[in-house]
């Protein structure tokens, strides 16, 4: 039997897979109102069927992607080779400019006005919000223990996700990496990693 | 005639304003899905055609309703009493978790997708950007001819964004004054209003 399952679970966790990937994409290009299991189905090249035997509602379908996406960046940021404080803060800031983080927003908004999707998705970005920080004060060297530095470290975050908004409607490329490289600076002396 | 139409611009005047600050609370409580011409008539207790007399398309209407509420702030912000830099730097942290700023991400989110909103959007966006960072400059005593001085600003205002969007799905407060307390810190330094 083992031997008929095995290539079965693989098939399955491919599919799904597939699937998460495509609903990011979705919601990132066309938003909450334009993303149903059927348009990330077909995107996919998966049967509705096999979609909503997966993720038996939209609310299901997205918020496991934008949770899957995350836990896919996290590892790869924490695979980051060196750790010069400009090229961590750089990396951190670039996962914030990305579609998963155009994607995440879709969905905040939606849930702003959603009360299925609300809690769902303020317990999944309490979560995500948690490992971000996590990994932010480990590239950082940050030492916790230190008053203060622990907001320093939250504050960096929610700069990231304001340089995400800017991003939005245009490339905010060229005035973001002189922002980065002037804050860069300015945390690398609030850290004290140097001072 | 001057005695005859002066009343008549009044009321004219009252009307639009009254439209321009039940179409951002519209937008903050509903999104932009549930914001429509007709129902922030109904909300300002304006006739469907007076409404449409004042803004003739929905864009129209929200666009013109976000620069005026924008506006309003940033006249507030200027009127500040005292500039003790962790006050302003409150103080304009505050500009960023309140209704605009929801009204304001509802707008930029459904531009996003929206071809007809974008180019509108992105306009405003800008205007409304160097707005807030020329009243950040001088509110904060800036000298912007020092190098890297223009990009701190820029990553302050990037942090308050960062801020309001964390303030969407939950009440931030308590974390939120704690990241602001340690920044005006951080920020003072970095601009050397007194080092």
């Amino acid at each position: 039997m083992a031997v008929v399952t095995a290539p079965k679970q693989d098939r399955s966790r491919a599919t799904r897979q597939r699937l998460l990937e495509a609903a990011v994409a979705c919601l990132a290009e066309r938003g909450w109102a334009g993303s149903t299991v059927s348009v990330v189905a077909e995107k996919a090249g998966v049967s509705r069927g096999a979609a909503q035997h997966h993720f038996p509602t939209r609310e299901d379908l997205f918020t496991a992607a934008v949770e899957y996406v995350a836990e896919e960046r996290s590892s790869a940021l924490r695979a980051l080779p060196g750790h010069h404080i400009a090229a961590v803060v750089g990396a951190i800031v670039d996962l914030y400019t990305g579609p998963l983080f155009r994607a995440a927003l879709h969905l905040w908004v939606a849930a702003s006005n959603e009360e299925q999707l609300r809690a769902r998705v303020t317990e999944l970005e309490a979560r995500v919000g948690r490992e971000s920080h996590r990994i932010a004060v480990e590239l950082l060297h940050a030492d916790e223990t230190r008053p203060g530095v622990r907001e320093i470290v939250q504050g960096f975050l929610d700069m990231a996700r304001g340089l995400g908004l800017a991003n939005l409607l245009t490339d905010d490329t060229v005035r973001r990496d002189k922002v980065v490289a002037q804050w860069a600076q300015v945390l690398e002396a609030a850290l004290g990693t140097r001072g």
